[in-house]
């Protein structure tokens, strides 16, 4: 059992062929969830399922699994996974490496005749970068999806609405996608780290600690609208201006923080014209922390810097919550299976925390859960993101070993 | 001669019964060039002048008139007018006012019986605003409308051709309503200020001295789409915090400008999403002076705030010049005539360069031209600007009598 592998060359094979589902000029994906090309993604999964003749299941909220039962009908599941959408123009590793070395391992025990303590499920969660609702399908599995958020989702209403009805998914069924906890053994995650630090560290691995807590608003700046030629500078109530004094006292705040990050993704000017001042400043702003202390403190310095900008430029100010993760610990036991892996396979690993949201956050509310990261270059969400193949493969075992170890101790306990 | 005044009801029921035409519920008019509430309101006054049975001219480029004709064929003209189109969902007084306000100095004239040393005209010019083209009629009259902007019109071809249709005008005649610039002895023009400069000196008029030059720039700043979560701040190359820098230090930098304005009208960051750091914003900025001087201060002072922002957070940056149009001066003894007339009329008038582009800065490439402002609130191109009706009769007057001062330095010299 100690020297099972997974198939490095029939992983390759199917990652190259997902890869080009959806491929862009630059060498990435575009897949945004339940577009055309996440669909046909899904489509492409659903037949390699079929294609190695193992079960297939869809849930309401469409998070796609293959799956390998357990002669005990009663027993509970073990999770593996990840998911297939990525963000607009992203890379090829983020989120399809872990639904594909989910896979392989489910596959790899199947092939070596393995009888495991549970069923183990390779899953594809619906929707976890965010385009619609972020972490739909994970959420919906752990019962933990707001209906607040379905009714004022961050991709905007339209949008959601349009997705669910292209994939044939009905709104008021996904509720229904949520397992009882005591069905769930655990869930366990691979991932590129989209950071620099495994490289720095010269890992091979990495286990993660926990998640941080995300939390987003929508900033609107209102003013007025003014002829741009006639209007002195000093009487106008431009909300663009307004809108820029935030980002960049935003940006200055932030050396305040260490562990702490936020972004302003978008941005938007009405009416927008070239000699209009602009009457309203819509942006988009994000803040994750390690710990619910960070996250209360960068939830008070960011919301007093966007009223102190709107006071300054006599604008209005409306903020909106876009939803809220909380800082998320993973669990020692997953963790410790990771460590005896690597052990193992003479892999070097560091324990580290993730500065992205996963699917893991969602689980971890309900069952064990955990994951790994393996070392990557280009950061992420970008079509440079990259993993050098051994390091895939080293993973897939890793998450191999894992599952044996926890096989062994779910056994055991 | 001195005691003469225009006929503040008859111009005021003209005024109400223009307003009617195109009227918005917001209070304002909606008479966007050659659309069909513009042509009703250019039918408006076209029967206005038969009934009142004057003389009515319209030329190739559309431009309407009422002609108050002097006894020697051979006078050149004297034109006074503004313009009846609106921007989109606009306010009553923008141009509207300065056309019935030349049409009512000319009645008044007339039925005093005056005779003067030129032929006088209040005109109606085309397309002012630039829904089509801008100042369209204007620059037709002055034999300066160069064919590629009617090839590439700024409102778009097929709305251009559209609404010549429209109004039975042919493309290919335009030109053939340019006049020799020896038969325009000058032109006047009455406009709201759209600001706040004469309502804050406490003036009842404003002198134009001249009319701002204006250029504009497309700026685009390149870093790198990182992940918002697992990129610390310090290693982002941010776009958007490039461009929020740039019109925050632009902002700061107009404390040293007296007469300029800028504006960031428009701005969008790629790809745009929550958790995404922007690799690429796109700005727009418009940049305005009275004088070639502040022109070029303008432009050097605000590339090099482009380059530093795009430096400072390790960027590149491309700035492409969106076309530029040069300052012009008010013709000095239109502005004398101005201040006589106001001295006579025992108003308060101050000197002052117009941030706007008007119908006067094309006649000015060609015969002496020259404007006032009358105090107006509630900005501009939006349906709250207002003037009050005391102060559009006060500025009638200086208009007629600017004619009648011009009259006899014309007489004289």
């Amino acid at each position: 059992m100690n020297s099972l592998r997974i198939d490095s060359d029939r992983f390759q094979h199917d990652f190259e062929a997902l890869a080009r589902i959806g491929s862009t000029a630059q060498g990435g994906v575009h897949r945004p969830a339940l577009s055309e090309n996440h669909l046909a993604a899904r489509r492409w999964f659903r037949e390699r399922i079929a294609a190695d003749g193992l079960e297939f299941r869809q849930d309401p909220a469409g998070n796609h699994s293959a799956v390998l039962p357990c002669p005990h009908a009663q027993a509970p599941t073990l999770l593996l996974g990840s998911h297939l959408d990525s963000v607009p123009n992203g890379g090829r590793f983020d989120g399809a490496l872990g639904v594909l070395a989910a896979y392989e391992v489910l596959r790899t025990i199947r092939d070596a005749g393995i009888r495991l303590p549970f069923h183990l499920e390779a899953i594809d969660f619906t929707d976890e970068e965010g385009t619609l609702v972020g972490l739909l399908g994970s959420r919906a599995l752990a019962g933990n999806l707001p209906p607040s958020e379905l009714a004022h989702p961050r991709g905007g209403r339209a949008a959601l609405l349009e997705g669910l009805h292209r994939a044939g998914l009905q709104e008021s069924e996904i509720p229904r996608a949520a397992r009882p906890p005591d069905s769930l053994a655990g869930f366990l995650e691979l991932h590129i780290e989209q950071g620099p630090r495994l490289l720095e560290a010269g890992a091979d691995i990495g286990i993660v600690t926990g998640m941080v807590g995300i939390g987003s608003f929508l900033l609107t700046f209102t003013g007025r609208a003014d002829h741009a030629g006639t209007t002195p500078m000093h009487a106008r109530r431009d909300a663009g201006l307004g809108a820029a004094e935030m980002i960049v006292q935003s940006s200055l705040a932030m050396r305040s923080f260490s562990d702490e990050v936020i972004n302003f993704g978008h941005i938007h000017f009405s009416p927008g014209a070239f000699n209009i001042v602009p009457h309203r400043a819509q942006l988009t702003l994000e803040y994750r922390s390690p710990t619910q202390a960070g996250m209360d403190a960068l939830k008070s310095t960011l919301t007093e810097l966007a009223h102190a900008s709107a006071r300054k430029h006599k604008l209005e100010l409306e903020i909106d919550e876009q939803g809220c993760v909380q800082p998320t610990r993973c669990s020692p036991g997953i963790q410790q299976a990771f460590r005896q892996a690597c052990k193992r396979l003479g892999l070097k690993a560091v324990p580290l925390p993730s500065g992205a949201g996963h699917d893991t956050q969602a689980l971890a509310q309900v069952c064990p859960a955990g994951m790994i990261f393996i070392p990557s270059t280009g950061g992420s969400h970008n079509p440079e993101e990259f993993a050098a193949w051994p390091a895939c493969v080293n993973g897939a075992n890793v998450l191999l070993h894992a599952v044996l170890e926890f096989a062994n101790d779910f056994a055991g306990g």
